[in-house]
């Protein structure tokens, strides 16, 4: 995954564009992805798709006609959507469309104007404190014209109709953890997927953040209620401890097969209350939706001084921590994939295990199996047994397997 | 606030008597109260209005002559409602009348005996101490016959025929905290109420305790279903925390308006459940009515010394502690003014708040816009997204109405 | 209690045979229990009567003659339904039909293997070290043969047909705690309300554990619906604390009723949720009957190392700590004897409980009082406003009788 985010990490991303194709077209060598390109000018819901934005290259020369700030070197220099411009100014005017973190002086922020145009440079606190009094030049080789909107799109179908979104924002430039993370975890989980039986069919999004969601809910509104779970994705390799935030119905499935996961966890993680600032989950729980899709990540958006920096890079995301969610994502779809209710066709007393075989000496597998036993009377999900016991789902899973074995149990 | 306190607290009130219209009176110079009259002997529920009483003057002289306990220097000197009687007594059947302090022995208790005729002083344990043996007159010139039990009450109409009731007792004698503050604050609030636009209806009553409670709701009952919410007021002067004892509903609006104000200030204030013993909600919350009426006051009656003796007086009750109770009180009504359920106009995605200029740069108002909403779909009020943000009424108040402004919410 | 215990103790009982009778006709001096026999290959759901097993004597001998473990001495030498046998083995084939425990070596193990045939001693792990290469003569007078399950029952009959089931597992042998304790407290219960009015109807078992509950559900499966409330008595003689095991249903009213008895006392003892694993409540509480069956005992099997061992000796349960016991039982029996719901016949406002010499200063009783005036709606039982008010359950049940005396109060 580090690898993927690797090649991805240079390529100037935005809400439109050749580098969102650009990324979508990596993605394809891993997965069947399916493109679609929206027409700039396109209404969805109270929403307008934008022009499209492109850009070749970027800089601020000085006086002497050193390029001081170039987009060559990382493409955060640039306020991401702003539109051509070339021409002199001094150092008061130029000004006015610099960005610095004061408080990271080394680190260059990311900013962007999708919906109001204007230009600007972001720039080291450090090197803002350097710059002399006199003319500059400032060439943005942009172009800001009709055009499309893309998104990547696979779906995977499974024994069911209903399916699992998985969700990703994919418009970010030199950005590592997010939303690189996000994008390459997604990948892999489909690419693995694609290999296995799946129960519930899934279907995948990388897509432009908040526009992207909003376009790809209005072309779907009519099969929405397909969507029986969902994760949105993003943040995925920072060190910090694994974050589940709720969707707004906060005790939907995902819910809860995430926080069965997180709590049963050897480093439990953290769960958040639903709220309605955030990534994609916005539009996915808006109350004319109110979809089940809660987002998976690690340290959220807002708690750590690299997020939207230029810190956010190659050395902020570790192997080991992308390998943790993704496993982790990988057991909450397991548990979704294996959350059946099951009828004990013994209910009047236990049956006799021991002339099952399934009885040697008291020990956890006995008492999983005893648990099962005990709540499957077709009220209870094995999700509803493994929180109810605390045993992890893995557990009460195999312990319903051996009782399937002994057709001791029949699906409901 | 205090001001007036100070006025009222010469007055020897009883639950009937000149006392009590002398208090009507004066409060009628501020507000329009009705008074209403019940004769002595009218049966209320399995009660009965007890005859008026009344008193001039009460006394005890030594073998001296002099007046070793006097009416006339604190009302509380008489056991109120003493019969008439003017007697030699010797001191040990004198002290079978007598009531005192003995852990606060420079404290005079107040004592009554409404409903078993006697007579009594009560005085200073250290003065007791000092009675020799020796021959006492005893003086009490007061009349209990039948007469009228006297109560004021204010209605002002508001928009809707719901009503939020105000009570206040106002049968004890000098006793600045209990509950002359509560007068006080009731009376402020109807002078203010008087002024303003009113979504509600108002009805404020100042009543003599439980016998009061008890006419006024038989008087009533018939029109008892008008009442939304109500506030019994007492004991708001005193420098203790702000202390609400909900209502025996425990959910309704009125326990969560003040609890939400209580949490969300400064300093927070206790939430005490119900419990069938206290002041005029024992009557209000009696389960035939079972009214959605709860208690404000600052330290409960059980807990402070001063609390029924001659040191609940005006140096008890602070200014500063007045007006704080009073705009919790008014924090409260505004919760139940402004409490709506609105509905997002645009509940499939969020609306774009850029383009209407309520997006500046994300703050908390901004997250305020997204809570509103996010949860205007028909089933939350104003205060249920207070409650479930985190956010006080008031920001979610004015994010409502930037948002009904931009037409983004309707009144459902 | 501790007498009967002790007259029990020296017995051989196991799940059949005529150390069982003979527990039952010692406990038929006590209380006129009714015994079943039920034979050997009956059906009872899923399980099978087993033979019935009795033995006279059993021992091993050493070289020398010398018997080093003898039955006589202490009926867990020999492993619990062992087969007849009589043979010469040298200690290696011994061995491994030797059962010891090398983390406690002075005790000896208790053993069982009702359902495959098997022979074996238990011994003290200090001993089974001394013994010397060599032959061995083994000898087990038993036989497992066709015959019957034995177990007591008694009925009491109340003014309702609604039963209180009290069951205890009687298959023990020399364990006094685990369950003679539970045997002798409940059969002194049974002593005691034979002699009092009962509300409701009562049924005590004393059965082998597992198979004689299966027994008894299969042979009374018709008649479950009367059983309102029961408990599982068992292990109660130790020091440790009095723990209560819920019902599978969890909010049953002898959930309920334990849990206040518990929480109300001046050492309130554990709480435990139900779990599939322990006692008899694993068959009563299995999904097809889900009976409202908790378990009543002080420290749980898991939780004492004497647990199945010779430890768990005549010293190991004290006279004060069954006698807690039982009084904790008497205590939940009175809340289920006691628990009605009544009518406050004055539902608006409080009744003038003065007039009626039910209010004299106000003390813990008169607010006890007003809680049930203010809470006896229809919609609450004594216990519900016990657990409201903070109260003891018998505290509020002395205002119910003292309101029901005044005629404030019927039963619904």
């Amino acid at each position: 995954m580090h690898q993927l985010i690797a090649e991805l990490y240079p390529i100037c991303r935005s809400i439109t564009g050749d580098g969102f194709r650009q990324t979508m077209e990596i993605l394809r060598r891993h997965i069947p992805l399916k493109i679609h390109e929206v027409p700039s000018g396109t209404r969805v819901f109270d929403w307008t798709v934008p022009k499209e934005w492109n850009i070749r290259d970027a800089y601020v020369k000085n006086a002497k006609g050193e390029k001081i700030v170039d987009f060559q070197k990382s493409n955060l220099h640039v306020l991401n959507y702003s539109i051509p411009i070339k021409m002199q100014v001094d150092l008061g005017n130029l000004k006015k469309h610099l960005f610095t973190l004061p408080d990271h002086p080394e680190w260059i922020p990311y900013r962007t104007s999708y919906y109001k145009e204007d230009w600007g440079f972001c720039l080291s606190h450090r090197q803002f404190l350097t710059l002399e009094e006199g003319k500059y030049e400032v060439i943005i080789d942009s172009t800001l014209e009709n055009g499309f909107l893309t998104y990547g799109e696979l779906f995977l179908g499974g024994e069911k109709e209903e399916e699992i979104l998985i969700s990703a924002h994919a418009c970010h430039p030199s950005l590592a953890n997010d939303n690189l993370s996000g994008i390459s975890l997604a990948t892999m989980l489909a690419k693995h997927l694609e290999t296995v039986t799946r129960r519930f069919s899934y279907r995948f999004l990388f897509i432009p953040g908040t526009i992207g969601a909003i376009i790809w809910l209005c072309l779907n509104e009519a099969s929405l209620s397909r969507i029986k779970n969902g994760l949105v994705i993003t943040g995925v390799g920072d060190s910090g401890d694994i974050t589940y935030k709720k969707s707004r119905r906060g005790d939907a499935e995902i819910d809860r097969a995430a926080c069965h996961v997180l709590i049963q966890s050897a480093r439990p993680g953290r769960i958040l209350e639903f709220s309605p600032y955030g990534y994609d989950e916005r539009q996915f729980c808006s109350p004319g939706f109110n979809l089940p899709i809660g987002r998976f990540s690690r340290t959220p958006y807002g708690e750590y001084p690299e997020y939207h920096t230029s810190a956010d890079n190659l050395e902020f995301v570790y192997p080991e921590y992308l390998t943790d969610s993704y496993l982790k994502v990988r057991s909450i779809i397991d548990v979704l994939e294996n959350n059946r209710v099951y009828l004990n066709q013994n209910q009047k007393c236990e049956p006799q295990l021991g002339k099952r075989g399934l009885y040697s000496s008291i020990g956890t597998n006995e008492i999983a199996l005893l648990w099962v036993l005990n709540l499957s009377d077709g009220s209870h999900s094995l999700l509803d047994i493994a929180e109810r016991s605390g045993f992890q789902f893995k557990a009460i899973k195999e312990a319903a397997d051996m009782l399937l074995k002994a057709c001791l149990l029949v699906e409901q």
